[in-house]
């Protein structure tokens, strides 16, 4: 049998925090947001100054998980093109899951519609993290124009997700040939 | 001098529903809405059965200023790539305005999360009629697959809009090169 280690209030916060935003939006209140992780609004307010502190928290604490179940892993020594690739076939698998609303960096950036907010700022660093490592692939698989392939690429992720999140697109045999497009054109192999 | 025709209560209350949502997002509530449109709760719920009605409405009546903002006119007798490209090119154009927000179809979905709200219904068809126009376009000027190309555009405009609408991408320089490689792979030139 598991024996299950008992998060903490700080803990339950932060996953409250990032369960319930990603399912119903920023909008959510401070009061469900104490409900659902058993929490007192009073100690919230010991452990996080804010609700938007605890917003950006939440998503800072995401942002390893997020790398890990997008990027190939460390040891994988594929081709360039195939790393690239690795990352979109993993957006074609999440999107498959009921619960699937698209990235939760870029909704989060779309929803609060304020650069100047912590959790707009941690989101903003994190999606720049992954336009790195296009960037770098596409280095390393010889691109003609690394920068142009990495927005390409960054372009295709976010409509991916957002058209998958919103249900307007299932993905199924699309992003494959797409994004094989793009890296035909930009000359990787 | 130019005569100006008096707004109706009516025509404030979408007016105001149009823009503070576009700036602040679906969850800005009614006060705010009437107080922007110097209309009485009261005259609102006369005029509107809710506020997701009258976020609804107000999406409705922006669709075809939408559309028309979007696809070339309908005397404009260029070539299918050149008819396509046009929606792009209006789409940078916007994003360079600085209260450009991305496209209100997709961000209303994003942030509603759920896909029976009326104001969710509205959207989804008018972002269908864009996709079928792609997929017109996209027979007429010969593609291999005109659903998947109808279907990559949509992706690269709703991904355009939602990077330009949080200020990660200009677009400058990158959507014309990114549909044009799309447009060669599906063999539309």
């Amino acid at each position: 049998m598991a024996t299950q280690v008992k998060a903490t209030p700080r803990e339950r916060l932060l996953e409250a925090a990032a369960t319930l935003t990603y399912h119903d939006g920023v909008g959510i209140g401070v009061e469900a947001l104490c409900k659902a992780a058993g929490v007192s609004k009073r100690s919230m307010y010991q452990l996080f100054e804010s609700k938007d502190e605890l917003l950006a928290v939440s998503l800072e604490e995401r942002a390893s998980a997020f790398a890990a179940r997008l990027l190939p892993a460390a040891d994988d020594d594929r081709p360039p093109r195939e790393r690239i690739l690795h990352v979109f076939e993993q957006v074609e698998l999440q999107a498959g899951a009921p619960e699937f609303r698209g990235c939760r960096y870029l909704a989060v950036q779309i929803e609060l519609k304020d650069e100047s907010h912590p959790a707009s700022q941690v989101a903003r660093r994190v999606k720049g993290n992954l336009t790195a490592f296009f960037r770098s692939e596409a280095e390393h698989g010889g691109a003609s124009d690394p920068d142009l392939l990495a927005r390409q690429l960054s372009l295709v992720f976010d409509g991916a997700n957002a058209r998958a999140g919103i249900r307007a697109d299932s993905l199924a045999g699309l992003i494959a040939p797409t994004v094989g497009t793009l890296l035909e054109g930009a000359g990787v192999r």
